[in-house]
C-alpha cells in the first residue's frame, strides 16, 4: 500500500528560538486533503559517559514544560551545520566537563513522530578525561554520578522517564549483558 | 540546588488540534528572567502486544514531520479524560483488531522534555483475540506481525527509530530474559 502524503501548502504558524510550528496542507494516499500539525527541530545529541567503574553521569534539571526536575543524560541541540558527533562532545564537555576521547554511535531515534521531526543521536563515551564544565547562560544542572545498575533499577522503576536516557541506558546494558 | 522556574506569564502562541504551542514568560531560579517555548499536548498511549508464539504486532504509517514510513507499536492520543489503560486497549483494537484481556503498564514516558510536555504511557499486551480493526478516517496503517527477536534486532540495527517502540521492545527483552 502506497500511504505518501504530499504537500500541497506549507504554512508556517510561528518562528521560534528553539522550534518552528507548520500547519501544512497535504494530500492522503487515498485522494482526501488533510492538515499536518507539527514542530520543525533542527535535532538534538545525548551521550551516556560510563566509566571504568560502572558510574554513569547524568544530570538533573528542572524541565518546564513538565514543572519536575528530570534525570537525563547529558544532552543537547545540534547547531545548524554542526554534525551530531561534534554536537555530542561539545554537550558533553559544556554539561559535565568530560571530555571524550571517543564516542560511540548507537543510533538516531524520533521522540514523538505524530508532531515532531527532531532527530535525536544517542551515543556512549566509554573513554574520557575530566575538565571543566561550562554551562550555557542560565543553564543550571546538577551533576550526578550513578552506578549504572542503580541507574538502570531507575528505568525500570520509572523514576527516569526521559525517552534518550531510557533508551541509551536500555541500549547500553542490551549490548554489555 | 533549587533550580525551579516559575510561571511570570503564560503566552498561548497557537491553538491546535493536537497540540498547542506556548511561550511563557518565566523566572529563573538564578532570578534572571527567559521565555520558554514548549508544545502542550494531552498525551499519548501504546501497547507492544506479544503473542504467545512470540510475535509482535507493529504499524507501519507514513509520517509527515520526517516524511518516511515508520514501524511503531499501535499508538495513539489519549482523548481528554480518557483513562490511559482504556486509550490504550481502544487504540489497540481499532489499528489492529486486537481486543486485550488486560494489559500489564510499563511505565510513562517524556519524548523530549526540552519543548513538549506529553506524557506516553506504554503497556504490555500478552493476551488479546481477534477482532475486526476499525481505523480513524484517514489513517492509513501496514499492520505487521513479526518475530519478537527479528524486531529487536531492528532496534539494535537502528531500523526502527520511533521512541515509544525501542522503549516498549527493550523493556520487554529486559523482563523476559
Amino acid at each position: 500500500m502506497n500511504c505518501v502524503e504530499k504537500t500541497k501548502k506549507e504554512n508556517l504558524i510561528y518562528k521560534g528560538r528553539i522550534l518552528d510550528l507548520y500547519n501544512d496542507e497535504v494530500s492522503l494516499a487515498d485522494g482526501s486533503e488533510s492538515m499536518r500539525e507539527y514542530v520543525r527541530h533542527n535535532g538534538g545529541c545525548g551521550v551516556l559517559a560510563v566509566d571504568g567503574d560502572g558510574y554513569v553521569y547524568l544530570v538533573e534539571q528542572f524541565r518546564y514544560p513538565y514543572r519536575e526536575m528530570l534525570l537525563e543524560i547529558p544532552a543537547g541541540k545540534l547547531e545548524v551545520g554542526e554534525k551530531p558527533y561534534d554536537c555530542a562532545v561539545r554537550e558533553l564537555r559544556e554539561e559535565t566537563g568530560l571530555v571524550a576521547n571517543d564516542l560511540i554511535y548507537l543510533g538516531v531515534f524520533y521522540p514523538s513522530p505524530g508532531y515532531t521531526d527532531e532527530p535525536l543521536h544517542i551515543f556512549i563515551a566509554n573513554s574520557f578525561t575530566q575538565g571543566e564544565a561550562c554551562l550555557d547562560e542560565h543553564e543550571l544542572l546538577n551533576l550526578k554520578k550513578i552506578k549504572l545498575q542503580d541507574a538502570l533499577q531507575m528505568v525500570y522503576d520509572n523514576v527516569i522517564r526521559d525517552a534518550k536516557t531510557v533508551i541509551a541506558l536500555l541500549r547500553y546494558a542490551a549490548l554489555n549483558k
